[in-house]
């Protein structure tokens, strides 16, 4: 039972037949010939060279599958996080050099470790720090990154930079240099993956062509550029015309290495590797979750974190750099019918048995068509309209979103991160600070109190009640005396002040400080304070101090019974009973 | 009108009488007296000439007599933002030397206009997130500090350092050579002044002396001190036998001048600034509040960060260091029966003759006198037992007090105040990241409901209330997902779930999308989810979303309302109804 909880392939291995090895197959196929191209451009996106994106799908989708907790999510090297790998290690290495390639290695080792920590202190929970708004934002201005990135790869022009103000000047400045075959090859293939990425499947389902089929020949357009392209460099003798293409590529398994092994190096990736892992944990387990909602399946994110570190350890010490699971290529298999992690060892034998066999092939693949299939893919994931719909529904979470994409786009992704995070949190402290409150009344026929600015209430000339809408803790301790003090302005008749506590989820030092004060201000001043609907915790708490005792008042389980109490035996209420 | 708002003396000028002016007079004799020993230990304390003390006591108090609020706050050097001038110069300039004293105005000149701008842009808030623990951890801890830093004094030997760290072994090691008459004429002095603070007036009283000659005895023990330590040194000629004295003070007034202007050091001296102006802000604001609510005056806040920043400007321009109202001598001129911000005025009159014309008395002030004096002062600020309060409130708040002592004591006053901010502020975002929630059920013969595990109530078998008890946003929305797929396991019959949110203060973009996720999984399950006591904001946000239209269920103005609705149309209460 315990081994089961840290091992999930053994609930699925028990009972694996034949009919389910079928359907994993496929999928698997499937996913193949879309990871090999995928995994080529990531690598080149990344940083490294070509074959290591082939690295980074092999070992990482083995021990995925015996530790990860998803039946259907495909890991591997994803848009997101090779540009974050780029971001990190561009700046200190040469691209594609051995040093470069170490250092990939330690930040995948990093990263691995830093997923295995969090399983085994259960810190999964700071994913959830990164807001949706912070991680659309985020996201989208990567996508946008990532094809400004790209787009020297389509002009056949040398480019550098992290940010849009680094990269838009040195593609404007290589303009003149535009390498014509390059632009021609690049263009068309990002017409045509557009075109059958958006119009084919509606073309074929309008031939009368069946569902299934209409989507299996769409996904099949990726590869056929690559066959075509291959085709036309070689035909063409274009790599002699100044085409950039792949190259040579070693062919064979990677060999098991150690990574760069340099703690100075190690302290310096350490941020970096802690953005990536955690970006990587929460893309990974939005999919994962997803999926799993649809066959009623559940993962358990903990579990997930075991995965994600153990894939990483395994990237890292077979040449690869960070991976995580991916948003296209986990639905891909997940459609294609796989029922089981097995389809991803399929699939990680099918990468194997190409970087041993097929990587001549890609020889003559340009870089153009490699640029292009990423720009296609990245495009996909900018999101302009939810910025629209986060305006219209929260301003705060709006200024968080636009933040990390204006910060992403122009300092970089990690700072962009990072503003993105802080400003939500800031902004929610901020609110916080300033909360709001309600004079409430008594809904007629109920006995339920509402703000009488909003509803049509009954109020006591003597008994004034006050619902503050937040938890009472320093950054608003004060603001309590001052909203009482202009209270006691509005209301002169009033000798019993309700403080109505339903939204009141915590009180700290500061505020029972600050609640002291009131009491004593309002005994002054000849009202009394009440507290009412206190939480069990809230009350629990001020059961550790004295002010229950000192204050004076009353705490009423529910606001009704405090008006009950508290209207009866007023002086207003005894007048108003002798003329009625 | 508009101009008494900001000239706060146009108040009370206009009806200022003979009588008043009176009180006003003897009020600022006392405090006089009792600032000038203060005012040359600050200085010492601060790590500049005394005579600097006397100057910052001058023109500030004419200033915070025009610009302030508070009728009896006393401004001048205070303990604390001595200290923390100190610790901001200490490290980069000679103790005493002239550019010492120019950063020192330079700090009082950036405090100032800080201290401004928060005035105009409504700033004041900002204060209110140094928490009551990490103030009281602070001012303990600073108050330890400061008594350490001065022993070097009473024993006559030279020690270095910013913190316990540092000065403890420089005391220790400097053991072998204490200088006797020093340390005979400090410890005397210190046991005096502490039997005068603690037991005097006791004394006085049994004997048989009135209330008011007691108090206003116990008030010149330092003032005694002075006088009879001078005389001794004179007679004994004990600055020849050495030791430390005063020495020469130039007499005079204070130039005017501007203090060091570089860009470079400003900006380095920004975050120490920064924190001189909140916590002097912080102290002053407190003690003219508590003074002027024992009158039923009011204070403004705002106006209070004008006649501060006001006063540090004129302590930057007139040779003196940062300022702000002091806690013991603002009581002392209240008791004293201060009427008016006049007696403020009087007192930097004082001050001014003091410096013009008394100066040589005080040559021959030994310098263990200066320290018996802010020791037995800064030991009365010590509350260790207010940890223990703490502890027994709130370990969160505790661990934020216990921090900021750490901090201070031992790496710094600025280190330790940003780390009790901060640790504050994370423990909140911590908790709230985990909320509290509770299944409810109705409390008989009310319709109020209340947590099932407190209280004896009645559920309903098919419709299931779940409280949540804090404000829905991304560190928790996932919380919730996870909370409700539990629920759903331990009720199986349930076919309604009402989400009661008197607690949910806000509700983000990112929980939003949990809600939706929440309602889509109930529904596959035959699950309904409803909302009751919506409050009036979160109300009109959720307007602002598409959710209200597609979550299928209803919002109910209270909990009661959602139950009678559901369980009437609920099959179990059907069946019930049937067998009844």
């Amino acid at each position: 039972m315990k081994l089961k909880r840290w091992l999930p392939c053994l609930d699925w291995a028990a009972s694996y037949d034949k009919a389910t090895a079928g359907k994993d197959g496929l999928a698997a196929v499937i996913v193949t010939l879309m990871l090999i191209p995928q995994s080529l451009a990531y690598a080149m996106l990344a940083g490294l060279p070509p074959i290591t994106g082939l690295y980074a799908s092999i070992a990482p989708l083995f021990l995925y599958a015996i530790f990860g907790s998803s039946r259907t999510l495909a890991v591997g090297p994803v848009a997101v996080v090779s540009l974050m790998t780029a971001a990190a290690l561009g700046p200190i290495f040469a691209a594609e050099s051995a040093e470069y390639l170490g250092a990939a290695m330690l930040l995948a080792a990093l990263s691995g470790v830093i997923l295995l920590l969090m399983a085994i202190f259960r810190l999964g929970f700071l994913a959830n720090f990164l807001s949706h708004p912070v991680i659309s934002g985020f996201i989208s201005a990567s996508g946008l990154l990532i094809a400004l990135s790209q787009l020297k790869h389509i002009l056949g022009v040398q480019a550098q930079g992290q940010t849009v103000l680094e990269l838009l000047p040195s593609l404007v400045a290589q303009l003149p240099s535009v390498h014509t075959p390059t632009l021609m090859i690049g263009g068309l293939c990002l017409v045509f993956l557009q075109l059958v990425r958006t119009r084919l499947k509606g073309l074929l389902l309008g031939l009368g062509c069946s569902k299934g089929w209409a989507d299996a020949l769409t996904k099949t357009g990726p590869v056929l550029t690559i066959i075509v392209s291959v085709m036309a460099v070689t035909l063409g003798d274009l790599a002699s015309a100044g085409v950039q293409v792949v190259g040579e590529i070693p062919e064979g398994l990677p060999l098991l290495r150690l990574p760069t092994m340099d703690l100075q190096l190690a302290i310096e990736l350490l941020p970096a590797a802690l953005l990536i892992s955690l970006v990587g944990f929460v893309e990974s387990v939005s999919v994962a979750q997803t999926l799993a909602a649809k066959r009623r399946e559940r993962i358990d994110p903990d579990q997930e974190l075991v995965g994600l570190g153990t894939a990483n350890i395994a990237a890292a010490v077979s040449g690869g750099f960070p991976v995580t699971g991916g948003f296209a290529r986990s639905i891909v298999n997940f459609d294609a019918g796989a029922k089981t992690p097995m389809a991803g060892v399929l699939t990680a034998v099918g990468i194997a048995l190409t970087a041993l066999f097929f990587t001549p092939l890609f020889h003559n693949l340009p870089h153009a068509v490699l640029a292009a299939t990423i720009i296609v893919a990245v495009l996909s994931l900018v999101d302009l309209q939810s910025l629209k719909r986060t305006w219209r529904f929260s301003k705060q979470d709006f200024i968080a979103q636009a933040a990390t994409m204006i910060g992403v786009l122009f300092m970089g992704v990690e700072i962009g991160i990072i503003m993105g995070v802080s400003l939500s949190l800031l902004l929610f402290l901020w609110r916080t600070s300033r909360p709001h409150s309600a004079v409430v009344g008594q809904l007629p026929g109920s006995e339920h109190f509402r703000n009488i600015e909003r509803f049509a209430v009954i109020q006591s000339d003597s008994v004034v009640s006050l619902r503050v809408d937040e938890s009472l803790y320093f950054p608003n301790a004060r603001y309590l005396e001052e909203r009482i003090i202009e209270l006691m302005v509005e209301y002169p008749q009033c000798q019993h002040l309700v403080l109505m506590c339903s939204g009141v989820n915590l009180i700290d030092a500061s505020a029972l400080d600050s609640l002291e004060a009131i009491a004593e201000r309002l005994k002054a001043a000849d009202v009394q304070l009440h507290l009412s609907e206190v939480k069990g915790p809230v009350m629990d708490q001020l059961h550790r101090s004295e002010f229950l005792q000192h204050f004076g008042g009353q705490v009423f389980v529910s606001q009704y019974a405090a008006m009950q109490a508290l209207d009866q035996s007023s002086v207003a209420q005894a007048a108003r009973a002798v003329h009625a």
